[in-house]
């Protein structure tokens, strides 16, 4: 609904901006098969706390400006239009680590065939492409992406989330959720990607050498 | 033949419109390698119960204004070009469901080795992109998509259809032809085009999973 | 050597239309990675008898106007650029089947994969796509493309080709020369480009299905 | 920092010419998958002796000419940017080997696996993509691309490099470092390019044939 309320929201230069960067990002992700169909979600926060986010049911390779609306930082939509019914996943995630300015999640096959193969973390260490999440600068090096279990019940779902992070005071750069994609998240839409590119390589080799290995 | 009769025919801007839709919708599937050499065909329904189809024989991911065709819903050609032979096959469906505004039928590896590899149907369950086909709004479902025998002779390949969606009631998302690619159906291009991506990425997930379950 | 002999051959309309449609069908093969390096060549036959082919050395997905050079049927250089050492696999080919004005000669990882699973002939059956192919109008039958040792003898190489030919007089639509690549042709570019595109496809199938019936 | 021995620095034709060579190499080799993230660096050597290298950091697909820096043959900045952590591989390539003029370093998935597969080094015989190499011109050949362990500390990795071409006279195209990608190189960014091509297409024939003949 446009209500009054509503209309008065005046979307700023800034939400457009970092519209564009999710509208691009959308695009680049959707060349590599990684959104097919209208799966996947993207936002980016911006400097007054609202979060500019994809409306709900959109193709993400197709993005046009309309399809990126303004929500706050509980989620409550300030522009009438209905955001993603995962937007819970990201709320948290900005209200948890202040540096976090973008959220991405994918759909891609590889997401879905880790879960599949790896259960419940894969563990990726002695890659080079580590040194693409921020704060690492060595391969030899390990991290760990946690698996969920797919839920219907977002709040559900973003409580077992929170619950892990709780339980890990280490650097998360993104968790798995079974048969559905993966979130990753940095401090600008580029940082995101970069993390999503680097995960969405590394979930690639480990599944080719899970087939090799397990032979 | 040009015909008088066919000459009198004239095409609605919604035709172009929807030929516009299809054509864009080819570009799209062939960048995927979905329709390869010219492979394949699409549909879609006009209000008029018209039907907007590719003529026979064309490159799908190279598809001119000139290559979408206007048949009645019977199939037969209103403006005397020659529709593809699998005409048939998306009149019926057309005639079977008053919701369905569209059709589409690639040819993938995906579609060919999932004929190989599970027969006579491919159960897809537990995926969050289930959610991409109308009318599903959690992943703990199932749907079956069933696989039928290749025909050259395709009254009788549309009477197997015809008998298969009699005997379930059920809704049913798309079909597979052995060695010969599938059909979806929306109500409308972009509805049946989530539908076609959403399949071909389930077919590839579990065309993979197989190879690793059987070791 | 740009000699006078040379200066004085005009390249006509049709030599600048058939450069076009080879320069297009490079762009399109190279982006499914089927010209890696500057492998491959391609030619077409103009109606005197004379022949446009891609010169030696070019990067096949980035060909200009004047990477296209001018024969004549034997082969003999009439622009006093340097053909492909293969030039004469393409030359017998026209020699031998006056309908085909168009060689395609890509150099692809499944064509290399073939090679290696199959041996000496890949049979091919069963398949829709092989309607594909200039004359087959069902799936109900079965083309084998054999396949030949490599040799940088050219003209034995092309004895072989031509012995295998006078030994079948069933059609042939093209032959694999192992860690080499394939020949295909037709009464066209596009169709030559059709059947590349289905053999391409059909390999593919084949070499899938080989490691997996192989378990 | 900008000081004024920097801003003296004057970038020359050439070397805008070779950045432009460097960006569409970049935007070619991203388009393949070979440089995710951030990962991979590029340059080009000048006339002069001077290296035109890509800027630590950046997307090697969606260069700009701003992310193409100058450093001398020793790798001292020129211009005030930060050249990649790598920089020693490149100069120590143009100081051994005076013909070449570019070197290309990718981070691919096929190089990931070919190290975890081939462990010390990887054998390419008998493939008629082995022409790609420069000098080589039949198939009946063989090249070793040998694969060093990765190592943060660039100087003792460099050494490992130095190590092995001291002890090898035979022409060597590329070397392979583990979970890093892989270096190459030629006497101009298109020969360092077609090389790159190839040995890319050699370990994914490569990679795929390990897993079936091990079966």
């Amino acid at each position: 609904m446009q209500s009054a309320k509503h209309s008065m929201t005046v979307k700023t230069d800034e939400f457009f901006r970092k519209a564009d960067q999710l509208i691009a990002a959308g695009r680049f992700i959707d060349s590599k098969g990684w959104v097919p169909a209208t799966s996947g979600n993207f936002s980016a926060k911006l400097s007054d706390g609202n979060i500019a986010i994809t409306v709900s049911g959109r193709h993400k390779g197709r993005l046009q400006a309309d399809d990126i609306m303004l929500i706050d930082s509980k989620g409550n939509s300030l522009d009438g239009k209905k955001p993603s019914a995962e937007t819970l996943l990201h709320t948290s995630l900005y209200q948890r680590f202040p540096d976090v300015q973008a959220v991405l999640h994918p759909h891609s096959i590889n997401a879905t065939l880790t879960a599949r193969l790896f259960k419940h973390e894969i563990v990726l260490k002695d890659y080079e492409l580590l040194k693409a999440f921020a704060g690492i600068n060595t391969h030899e090096t390990r991290i760990s992406i946690p698996i969920f279990g797919n839920d219907q019940d977002i709040p559900r779902l973003a409580d077992k989330v929170e619950n892990y992070l709780d339980r890990h005071d280490h650097a998360v750069y993104g968790y798995i959720i079974a048969g559905h994609g993966f979130y990753t998240w940095g401090a600008s839409v580029d940082d995101a990607l970069r993390h999503l590119e680097a995960l969405e390589f590394l979930f690639d080799v480990e599944i080719r050498l899970h087939g090799v290995t397990r032979l």
